[in-house]
């Protein structure tokens, strides 16, 4: 059996009174019931996935997989394409926005190259799990063959399978790669049967023509690909990116392994709804990070089901997002851990 | 000269020139400009209050000031009126909420006794500041007179000067004191020029029947103070608390002394919002950590003109919100002090 299929099968609900007893032990805290408000959610979500009483969050991992897109020949971009094989070294060597907030969260940071148009032979501190050189143009014809979607999708499976036997506790999303809001935005439009121009936006800070140019070649990669909503892989295949494949894959291998998942922004959630339109149990592994200022990450998320975390307006990517809000999931654990009951610190409870 | 005119009179606006000057710095970073969203503002505005490069938010400290209110006996609230010098115990054995979130925040929490009525008899971690052993109760005539309201406030402008002399690069609020959202209401309506209906909610959980005694309490004592919208001191004596006096306190002289405070949630807003309609420049010093599920908090957040950073459904208050921001306050520095730029990570410039 496959990867995919093996991950596939794994995925379960989780268990409700698990959900429960974890509320209980919140009820019992020094504080008015359901006075954390979404750090409770936390907790018990992270207890209910996990399966663990103190959900143990020590180890975190950020995966920022990088990617090319033949799209960018359209004119879809503010940045030229060398940038994704540049910012990969700027990764590994730590100057990123993903490693600073990383750091600060205490998370480490992996890079995956699952697609990049360029040879990094070898290169020490990053994971060469290259699928194919970029995504083909699909504006012009599908962006991959089912193979190539599939095994970037089990790239990501594979690595969500390493993590559950490093007892990571939490996994983060990321990505880099020039033009890539191009297919994000694709696959929610796909998907969710809305017009290009609902849900196309400025990426990483195009003019009004690049704008066009972007819609346009969303338009007609949807006309000539005509991809089939009802088949998230066949969305992926045609209109999606190698890295999106890879993100998509390790949502699913998170929720395979109950490992919990929290999704970066606009381009992460891509690969997250891909997973969670593969099976409808994974949204209950899945955290949202934050609410981009990509005008589509909104209707990704509701179709998922998901609220995000934070809004801070970000639109960087690179799983940046991913780390601000670890610290907030860890702060809901460190609740349930740490804090006293009413009968430990002697404190009167709520009259009835 | 009074430590409160010598603050007031210290209050200047941030230099403008070092906003633009820190923006220009991030827009070097390895990022299209603008994509970190508030972290930059974050990043920025911490640099122009500080008049640092590089804030340095090592020293992180909240204070929890803790009040009683004679309100109480009006029936405003869920929990006993012993419950505030019971978590006062709570908070100095580490076991509280804020004790929690502050130590995953790096911060550190100093709890005030400016105004419970219990006797701590020198009791060791507390610091003893008690102007009064609670309020009167605002229902019947004011909850303090002008001195007490006075020399609570000169408590929170003391501990901001001698933050100042630690070189503590972030304050904090936070507070405990049963049936403070009472008189939190009860400011806003009096400034904000507000029905009790329009500002008035359940605190730590009330029901329907103590939320209308509650209105009606906040109702008694407008028509029988008659606070002056024009004076906040006036506010703040008649329907005010001796914690959030020294909240006001706080905020005031941190502007004061240029170093940057986070309010956390409704009470302390309430504080914050003295303070900001006694100076003008004040807001400038101030961050909002989150949006409070109390009903009056928006108002208050709009009066002043400050943006929460969070929304996630909190309504604990002690700081537990201010210790979560703090997180992402420190975020934006880091992005200034740790990111590369486009020159030193060899990474191409966004496209004109």
């Amino acid at each position: 059996m496959s990867l995919f299929t093996t991950a596939l099968n794994a995925i379960a609900p989780v268990d409700s009174s698990l959900l429960d007893a974890a509320q209980s032990r919140l009820d019992n805290k020094t504080k008015p019931i359901g006075s954390l408000g979404r750090l409770e959610e936390f907790a018990r979500s992270l207890v209910a996935i996990s399966g663990q009483d103190l959900p143990d969050l020590s180890k975190k991992v950020i995966f920022t997989f990088a990617g090319d897109h033949g799209v960018v020949e359209e004119g879809v971009s503010a940045f030229p394409k060398e940038v994704t094989p540049q910012m990969v070294f700027n990764f590994l060597r730590g100057g990123a926005g993903v490693n600073v907030l990383a750091r600060h969260a205490g998370a480490e940071v992996r890079v995956v190259d699952v697609g990049v148009d360029y040879d990094f032979d070898g290169c020490p501190g990053l994971i060469h799990k290259k699928v194919a050189r970029g995504t083909r143009n699909l504006a012009n014809g599908p962006a991959m063959t089912r193979d190539e979607a599939l095994a970037a999708l089990e790239v990501g499976i594979e690595l969500a399978n390493t993590c559950k036997a490093e007892g990571v506790g939490l996994v983060g999303t990321g990505e880099m790669g020039i033009g890539n809001t191009t297919p994000s935005s694709a696959i929610i439009a796909a998907i969710g049967g809305f017009s290009p121009e609902q849900v196309t936006h400025r990426g990483t800070g195009i003019n009004d023509q690049a704008l066009q140019l972007k819609i346009a070649a969303i338009k007609r990669g949807l006309a000539v690909n005509r991809p089939d909503p009802a088949d998230p892989l066949d969305v992926l295949t045609k209109v999606g990116g190698l890295e999106i494949a890879a993100i998509a894959g390790l949502v699913l291998g998170c929720a395979a392994n109950r490992i919990p998942v929290v999704a970066d922004g606009f381009i992460s959630t891509a690969g997250a709804l891909i997973a969670a339109e593969l099976h409808r149990d994974v949204r209950s592994y899945l955290f949202a990070a934050h609410e981009s200022v990509e005008v589509g990450h909104r209707f990704m998320l509701e179709r998922i089901g998901i609220r995000p975390i934070l809004n801070l307006d970000l639109r960087l990517g690179e799983g940046t997002g991913a780390a601000l809000a670890m610290h907030l999931l860890e702060s809901g654990v460190k609740i349930l851990a740490e804090m006293a009951t009413f009968e430990q610190a002697g404190v009167s409870g709520q009259q009835p």
